[in-house]
C-alpha cells in the first residue's frame, strides 16, 4: 500500500497512518496522550538543535534516511556536551512511498534512539507530490551537565585536534549507491554516545567538538578556526581513510578532506590530554580508528603540512558538494 | 537570484546563504554562536512540539508560509498553556526558489516570532530538486507555568466549549488562491497569545485547548471526545462563520465543519465560566468573533443540534481534505 494525499488530510486517514505505522513503533507514554505537544520536565541547561534530512537513496549500506534523522541530530547534541533526551520527528511523505518503506524507516529510528538514549516524544506528518521520496526533519532537546563548558571559542594555542575515524565512508557509500558501483563501503551513520561516555568518564579537557557532515572536515576546521581565532595546522599522513574509501575517492577525484560523514567527530583537547583522549576514543566501537591529527597555533586559518613535506591552505568546501547527502 | 544545489553544499555557498537571507534577518546572540545547538537554560515542565510546512502557494491573502510555519508551532505551544520561548527553523528549499521570495519568508518569520515572543534560536537548511518551492518545519519549546493542568483528559460533562472566531477563513484563503477566485478572504494565520493573556489573566478554568487546524473543527471535536471519555454536543446555528466563507464554501459544496484555519482555538472551560471566558476572548484582537458553541456531557461522540431542529452525529473528516493547506 502506497501513501496518498488523503494520508496528509487530518483527518480519518491521517490518524489510521499514525495508528498503524508511528504510534506502533514509537509508543510512549507522552505520544500516547495524545496532544498538540509533549509536556517534558527539564531542568538547567539545555542543547537544542533542528535538522532536516533528504539523502536519496533513502536506504543504503549501513543505515537509512531514519538512522540518519535520529544519529544526525543526537551528534549535535552530544558535540555541545549534552545528553541526548527528547526528540520530535516532522515527516514529509511524498506520494507513492511505499507504506512497508515508512513503517523500515520508522523501525530503524526507534532503534536507533534507543540506542542513544533518546525518546521521541512528539511529531508530525505532512504529505506532498512526488515519486515515493520522504524527507525527515527532527529536532532534539539534551541536557548540558553542571561544568560541560565545549565551544568552539574555548579553543587556544597548543590545543590537540582529534578526529574519531576514517573520512569520507558516508559520501562513498551514497555515491556508490548512486552510481550503483557495487563494493562494500558502508555508511558509518552511528550515534557517537559511546565516545562522548569515554571522554567524559577519563576527565579530558575538552575544548570544543564538531561532528563531521555535508561539507567535510575541511569545511568545520575553517569554521573551527574563525570561531576560534586560532590557526588550526594538520598532517596529512595523519588523516585517517579507509583503503577502500581512498581507492575509490582517488578514482572519481574526491579530495577526502571534503567528503561527508555520519559518524565521526573531530574533538578538540587541551593539548596535555591528547594521548588520554585519543586512548579514551580508541576503546570505544565508533572511535576504534581515531587519530591525533593537527594542533590548534597562534594566527589564522587552516593549513596542512602535506604529504610530500610543503604546507598549503586548507579552504572550505567550494562548489556543489554531493546533492542531498545527508 | 535562485536557489541552486549548491546552496545545500554545506561549504562557502551555503555560509554566503546563511549571511545573506538568515543571519541577516534572525540574528541573535545564540545563532551567532554557529555551534552545532542552541544553548538555553530552562526550569521545570516544558511543551515541546514540531510540525512541518508543505502549503502552496508559499505567499496567500493574510500570510505566507513562514508566518504558518511561526504561527502553527507557537500556538501548539500555547495550548497547552505553555508560554513560548524557543523555536528552530529547518528549511528544504526547492532548486529555484528566488532567493528574494526566500528573504521575504525569513523577514515575516521574524515578525511572527517577534509578535509571539518566541526566539528562533538554531536552524538548518537542505536543497532538494523541484520547481521553486519550499517546506519548513519548526520545533518549539514553551514553558508551562507552575499550576496549569490543559488536557483533553480534563473535560468533564457541563465545561463550556468556546471557539474563538470564524471557521474556515485559511482554507477558502488558500482554496481561493489556488483557484484563482478573486476575493477578499484572508488566511486568519495569527499567534494566539492574545487570547491565552486574557484568559490566564480572567483566571478562567480551563480544561483543554486545541487550535483548530486541517481536519477541521469536526475532527478537533472527536479527538477532545475521543480523549476526555465526554461526549460533546453542538449547535449548528452557534458556530460562527463569516458571510464571504459562507457564500463560498455554499458554491463549492464544502462544510466550514472541516476547513482548517490557522488563528482559532477550541478552548473547554468549566461550565460556570463559560461567560466569563467569553467575555475575555472577545475582548481580544484575534478573538472578537468568538461564540459559545456547546458543552461536553455524558456519553460519547460528537453530536449537533442542527438548524431545523434535529440531531446528527459529527464525525471525523474522511477522504482528503484539501492538500498542502498547512
Amino acid at each position: 500500500m502506497k501513501i496518498n494525499m488523503s494520508h496528509g488530510s487530518g483527518g480519518k486517514a491521517s490518524a489510521e497512518l499514525m495508528e498503524a505505522v508511528f504510534a506502533k513503533h514509537f509508543s510512549n507514554s507522552i505520544l500516547d496522550r495524545m496532544e498538540d505537544a509533549a509536556v517534558l520536565t527539564v531542568n538547567g541547561r539545555i542543547a537544542f538543535s533542528t535538522d532536516s534530512f533528504v539523502v536519496t537513496p533513502i536506504f543504503f549500506n549501513g543505515g537509512d534516511i531514519g538512522k540518519l534523522a535520529v544519529c544526525g541530530t543526537v551528534n549535535d547534541l552530544l558535540v555541545m556536551g549534552a545528553i541526548p533526551l527528547y526528540l520530535t520527528a516532522g515527516f514529509i511523505l511524498e506520494e507513492g512511498l511505499e507504506i512497508d518503506e515508512l513503517e523500515k524507516i520508522v523501525i530503524s529510528m526507534k532503534k536507533a534512539a534507543d540506542e542513544a538514549g533518546i525518546r521521541i516524544v512528539a511529531g508530525d506528518t505532512k504529505v506532498v507530490e512526488g515519486s515515493g521520496g520522504l524527507y525527515i526533519n527532527t529536532s532534539g532537546i539534551g541536557q548540558i551537565p553542571e561544568g560541560r563548558d565545549i565551544s568552539a571559542s574555548n579553543c587556544r594555542d597548543g590545543d590537540a585536534l582529534i578526529l574519531s575515524g576514517n573520512l569520507g565512508d558516508h559520501h562513498a557509500c551514497i555515491l556508490s549507491a548512486r552510481m550503483k558501483i557495487e563494493n562494500n563501503i558502508a555508511s558509518d551513520c552511528a550515534p557517537l554516545n559511546d565516545i562522548m561516555d569515554a571522554l567524559f568518564a577519563a576527565d579530558v579537557r575538552i575544548r570544543a567538538m564538531r561532528d563531521v557532515t555535508r561539507g567535510g572536515l575541511g569545511t568545520i576546521l575553517n569554521e573551527l578556526a574563525d570561531t576560534s581565532g586560532c590557526a588550526i595546522e594538520i598532517e596529512e599522513t595523519a588523516l585517517p581513510v579507509s583503503d577502500e574509501v581512498s581507492g575509490f575517492s582517488n578514482i572519481l577525484g574526491l579530495d577526502p578532506m571534503y567528503m561527508a560523514n555520519e559518524g565521526k567527530v573531530l574533538v578538540v583537547v587541551a593539548g596535555e590530554d591528547a594521548e588520554k583522549a585519543l586512548a579514551a576514543i580508541r576503546a570505544t566501537v565508533n572511535g576504534g580508528g581515531a587519530a591525533l591529527i593537527g594542533r590548534a597555533a597562534g594566527g589564522r586559518g587552516v593549513s596542512m603540512l602535506t604529504a610530500i613535506g610543503g604546507r598549503r591552505t586548507v579552504d572550505v568546501l567550494y562548489g556543489e558538494g554531493l546533492p542531498r547527502i545527508c
